[in-house]
């Protein structure tokens, strides 16, 4: 990297985080109704931002509810374009007196800034926008070609940006998405997501005799939706944990042995989950440590099981129905319109006697992976390490981030998850903070990493 | 029978009739404090109404909560000894409103009396002591010896009765206990319930992690109590409705050739139960009847399951517990205590991974029977048929009678449920009746089994 932009950037430094202290004092609560217009104008200074750092044919586009910022710059002819995506809405703020300073005054102390949105996710939109400012400011122009995308609608789940991003491909077209919205592995040590699990699920209602029978007249004679569903979703898994719906694991991508070698070079404490959890075991699919199964690999997961009475002591009924909720969280490649497919194929085929069984579908959401030996990725890994002196951890994480894999499904572009957070931010949270520390090691980073790209794609 | 006895019957019927009304209109509703003098009473009307009768002895004995009556009549020398088993006590008679006419004020329309306690069981306890002066008053002595036991507790579950029974085993003891506190089979069809089912349950608490946790972030990696939950209560039953407790078939005492005949006998109609309980299927046991399963064989079903989320829609947790209720129905010469030894074994053998898992047992009750060729059960059917015209049917009840099991366990005696309800009459609800037609019968039919049983025992 250039050093003229590490100077830049520290000659710069108190008027930079003055910047930010504007730009967390605008409330943008997107799921408030009452703070649309601090929505509307967070948006506009991003776009004002956006402008001054050197960015063209910036617009704050509408959808149904809040606005989509864009912004370009494409004068890096036959260099690679990165996709800068991030959000400047943020999370209510209530308690509200839990707060020790009011969420939009940031206040500096102990080397963190406090206030709403510090971390998640306007602190880390503000370094790249940042960054940029300070390459084109010492060069006059970019390495590579860059495009921002900052939605004010994450925080609700993004319900308007998967059709925003099927409506403009072509606009948002690029050879890399970067997002700064997760944390590093701890403080000091940088890590990379390099996939996320989806998700497909399915509600069972199993329905039985007209009404809830004495069991004394009616038990042994009549199908008990309990007992039925119960074996049903006992069907669901051998004695191994593994899962028996025929056709599930076709599709999974096996963890390759370097994978592999990075979960172990994580060094996860497994012992500490027991006693964290309380658990004298864990228990889980065979051959695979605790923190493969969580992430990199597929589950299938009761979360709630109802049916008959649940009060104290005793009643003697037959229920008249039962009910369960179940969820995958999948790997790459499985397709959850596949797996409800093979889910209910496998209830057909396992139907119990006697009572009518319903299927739902839930809500779903694709896998999602990019290989860590992608340049992308490794030319992260390096721009990290050239900063934080420590290797670049690579990490799976076993929940999903839905608008991850919409990208990733409908851009087809590798994503790099390059987060500068640390777990114990308080996001969503009274007190939400971030490291100043993080602050100015990211925005070197990321510059860095704006240099390296140029070469590496 | 004798002549004079039915002649006696005929000239007295108007005045009984005048004396039913009086111990209908006493609100004796045990589970009403109240009431409790109402209760009191109402004992010491029975105490004079047996004494009346001829009875001697007689005396109004105290128990924690409403007193018992005795009564015995032990001239019979060198006969048999007859327990006579009724109460005295009623239900409670809200929703009031939906009385034609007042519960308490009793009324007879349509050759049927109406009132709170006209069928369960003052009207069938009344009976017995009628019959008894019936013979009395026509021969001056009776064909056996008699006791009566009339209690004030049986619609709050007898609480006191066991203890009693224990402690006057002697006073008590006898060599048929004839109860009418049940129904005929259907109107001008008299039937005799020959055994009952008991019942031994457990309730089962499966504790994992210590809070609910993110299924995406733990999911696959812990015990999930839910599943574990389900696998154990699948390993319960094989895939043929068949349990798998070892040894919980040990001690059935197998239908014989003589009882199957009388169960086809019945000329059940299955699939009026399907249509009734909107079911396209009935399911259970192999080789047995629906009758047969529902109550000549032993089971083993879910009253109620539950763990984690139950609300609309989904929610991706790993419940920290899950809960099930499970009941036995058991059948001769199953023991409930053994059995619930038998589940915990069961339990333990299959004990789940990572979880820890709680049993507690629910309160229990043994199976009953009095194999209907015992000469006190043909001796009544007799004298059924007698009146009735027509073959009495010999039935088993899949629930329990808990009072039935006590006597059958305490006293040794065997039990010969003849009952002169009907299932429409009421009983428990607003307008409960009771129908002349079987008072008439009923006391035919008593009084022609007193003079039976002094030959057949």
């Amino acid at each position: 990297m250039n050093n003229n932009v590490k100077v830049y950037l520290s000659e710069q430094r108190d008027r930079q985080l003055e910047e930010l202290t504007e730009f967390l004092k605008i409330p943008s609560v997107s799921s408030l109704s009452e703070h649309t217009k601090d929505v509307e104008s967070c948006a506009n200074w991003i776009s004002n931002s956006l402008s001054e750092a050197g960015m063209q044919n910036v617009k704050v586009m509408p959808t149904k509810r809040h606005p989509v910022v864009y912004g370009e710059w494409l004068g890096a002819e036959g260099k690679p374009t990165v996709l800068i995506y991030g959000h400047y809405d943020v999370q209510p703020v209530d308690p509200l007196h839990l707060w020790e300073t009011p969420p939009f005054e940031p206040m500096i102390r102990d080397e963190k800034i406090y206030a709403r949105g510090a971390s998640d996710d306007k602190g880390q939109v503000f370094m790249h926008i940042k960054a940029i400012e300070a390459i084109m400011k010492t060069t006059d122009s970019l390495p590579v070609n860059v495009k921002f995308l900052i939605e004010g609608e994450e925080e609700i789940g993004s319900p308007n940006l998967p059709d925003f991003i099927e409506e403009h491909k072509e606009m948002l077209a690029a050879d890399v998405l970067l997002i700064s919205d997760t944390a590093l592995y701890a403080k000091g040590e940088p890590a990379i997501c390099y996939a996320l699990r989806g998700l497909a699920g399915v509600q069972i209602d199993v329905k039985g005799p007209k009404r809830d029978l004495h069991s004394g007249a009616f038990g042994g004679g009549v199908p008990n939706p309990a007992k039925q569903l119960v074996d049903l979703i006992a069907s669901f898994h051998d004695d191994n944990f593994q899962i028996r719906v025929e056709g599930f694991y076709d599709k999974v991508r096996a963890l390759t042995e370097e994978e592999r070698e990075a979960y172990r070079a994580l060094q996860f404490d497994e012992e500490k989950v027991k006693k964290d959890l309380e658990l004298s075991e864990l228990v889980g699919e065979e051959g695979y440590t605790f923190l493969e199964r969580v992430s990199g690999r597929p589950t299938l997961e009761i979360n709630g099981i109802y049916g008959g009475f649940q009060g104290e002591g005793i009643k003697t009924v037959i229920p008249a129905e039962a009910h369960a909720k179940i969820t995958c969280r999948l790997v790459p490649n499985q397709d959850p319109d596949e797996i409800i497919q093979l889910i209910e194929k496998h209830i057909q085929k396992n139907k119990p006697a006697g009572v009518e069984v319903t299927v739902t579908p839930f809500d779903k959401g694709h896998p999602f992976i990019t290989p860590f030996d992608h340049p992308a990725i490794q030319a992260a890994a390096k721009s990290y390490e050239e900063e934080y002196g420590v290797p670049t951890k690579f990490i799976r994480e076993g929940g999903s981030i839905p608008i991850v894999a919409v990208f990733d499904q409908i851009l087809k572009t590798p994503v790099v998850l390059m987060g500068f957070g640390l777990e114990s931010e308080n996001i969503h949270s009274p007190n939400e903070h971030f490291h100043l520390e993080n602050f100015d090691k990211g925005l070197a980073v990321i510059c860095d990493y704006l240099f390296r790209l140029s070469d590496s794609l």
